[in-house]
């Protein structure tokens, strides 16, 4: 990770200077960054306990003694405090004495990151100087559109996830386990240097592909019927995602039908896809596919997600959702039909929004494979 | 991890009635449990979204549509409510509905877990028809001394990890990556059927076992130096924990004497710890070693944890921690020297606490081996 991070610098002083733009319009005088993932955008750091204080003048991190040669190694753009206190303490005293001196007053804190007692902590070291006020997703509505550098990583990421895929392929027979299918998968992975996987591998074989989060289990893969292979990997901190469905034996009419119907509702969602289109619309693609070819009931979880430096990140790709796509979004394409006690199927893919339509990540093919 | 549940199952209804008495005890009409180990812990349901509520007349498990058949199969001690909307917001109706006939005026919350956003969700369905109050760790009190089914999965989840220490010394040579040696053990625990890793994997080899918290890095292994091991698998639901400290090359008379400090302040601390002792003074017996051997000061993190469905979990074994070891603790001993720049070494194991002392749970040598 650290090796790419040095070939291509992120530019986190204008992420900042947007962020402060956003302040501004939220009428608050600083904003307590304390989502990791979120700190790392907003500032590079990548260590597991940090608090990020970005106001008009100032951005400081607040971290511990465990993280200060990292701190200084990772983060150019803002100042570093190394505190013996846990960063929401030294976060709290710095703001008591400051907060005067700076125009504190208004605080907004990651309502969705914070815990309540984690609030009363802060509460108690402020006392009634500084107003609390929980903000929702600042940080997140940065983060959906990816900038150059980003895009790069993550294509880095689908290329390296998606060629596992071939490794899966090798794996899966019958009678074959669906953890030693992940246990292969995610070995490649690591000799090809991911930092890990992006969540739990998902390896769903016979009437188990019926279920939307199969992840491998103790199960032997069966002689006939679908398996759902879902599996992404981490790379210079960015995630790939993607699902194939491969048929293990000779797939029924019904099976082909059922593939082909996916294949097609995700065509009609990518088709659809470009700048300007409500999120919404997107997942309406895909339904009405699977509707008109009477599946639209199996079709029981929304179309896609974002993917970042997390794996599920704004915007969602589902029902109702008007959150218009913009240019630089990445996000997932992944309709699925699950017949219970039948079997399922789920094709997915990393898409890039761009102004005219969308540019496919994943370079692998969707044709039906049968084992 | 579903064959072991069936082989042994987790007797929930008698940690409902345990819990049930702690709600009295604190003048609690009901208690919202939200943190995933804990509704685990309590009613066995290992899906990813519930939330479970916890009174003297009853206990209700609130999920929703994806989870209906894993809620029924793994849920066998209180009610399942399925429904449309997030549990949060299912429990909130619910809680308006019947509030008043079932007498439900202060329900706890748990503030170490429930967050800001999800407490004004709740307030806001609730209005003030029930108090909240927030209560800090409640279950996880009762999780620190686990039951003999819990011990029978640490157990099995320590032998694993143990065994996947052989693994890393076949792998470990100079010029291989430490990615590739957690590759090579990660692999060997999927295949022997671990659920997954229960940390991200350290080998921090050279200048970087310095580090504490030296997950693996394409650095290669140098001709020369200290490699420290430090990973754990997730069996049946429950973690291990363990670190071995290797040396690569013929090691220093300084090198060899930091190792021997460790292993003494280790075995020290393992010989204070049994039940009524405080958790700080088992932290105090491996200090004490290490300062009188001149390395005080490179002891720079506590002596250890709790571990069970999750890798940290309470007691912490530190400085100053005044809970007392109770019969049936599981807990790391694991003191460490950090020479920055030069290299460090720690030593981990399990142990479980008895009335006399502890049992050593990590079958694995602690004589320094020389690769």
């Amino acid at each position: 990770m650290e090796r790419t991070d040095k070939l291509r610098l992120m530019d986190h002083k204008s992420r900042q200077t947007k962020l402060q733009s956003v302040l501004q319009h939220n009428h608050l005088d600083g904003l307590l960054v304390t989502h990791l993932p979120n700190i790392r955008y907003v500032c590079g750091f990548t260590g597991s306990a940090g608090v990020l204080l970005v106001s008009q003048a100032r951005c400081v991190l607040f971290t511990d003694g465990r993280y200060k040669e990292q701190a200084r190694t990772e983060v150019k753009a803002c100042r570093v405090l190394i505190d013996r206190k846990s960063p929401l303490i030294a976060v709290g005293n710095w703001l008591k004495t400051n907060a005067k001196k700076s125009g504190f007053k208004v605080l907004g804190i990651e309502g969705q990151h914070l815990t309540v007692a984690q609030r009363s902590q802060l509460r108690n070291v402020l006392r009634s100087d500084v107003q609390l006020r929980e903000v929702s997703a600042l940080v997140e509505q940065a983060r959906m559109v990816k900038d150059e550098e980003e895009i790069c990583r993550l294509r880095a990421a689908v290329l390296l996830g998606s060629s596992l895929f071939d490794v899966a392929l090798k794996a899966i027979r019958p009678g074959v386990t669906e953890t030693e299918v992940a246990a292969e998968i995610e070995y490649a992975a690591r000799r090809a240097g991911a930092e890990g996987m992006s969540f739990e591998t998902i390896i769903a074989s016979g009437s188990r592909s019926a279920l939307r989060h199969g992840r491998a289990s103790v199960a032997e893969i069966p002689p006939n019927g679908f398996v759902v292979c879902d599996f992404g990997i981490i790379l210079a901190g960015y995630c790939s995602d993607m699902t194939r469905t491969v048929h293990v034996g000779k797939p029924t009419g019904d099976a082909q039908k059922m593939y082909e119907a996916v294949r097609e509702a995700q065509q009609a969602a990518i088709d659809t896809a470009r700048s300007g289109v409500k999120a919404g619309d997107v997942d309406r693609a895909a339904r009405h596919v699977l509707a008109r070819r009477g599946l639209g009931r199996y079709f029981t979880h929304s179309t896609g997600h974002g993917v970042g430096l997390e794996i599920h990140e704004a915007p969602r790709i589902a029902i109702g959702q008007t959150e218009p796509l913009r240019v630089g979004m990445t996000i997932t394409i992944e309709p699925g039909v699950y017949v219970p006690r039948v079997g399922g199927v789920r094709i997915e893919d990393m898409v890039l929004v761009t102004e005219r339509g969308c540019e496919m990540l994943t370079p692998t093919s969707r044709e039906l494979i049968i084992i």
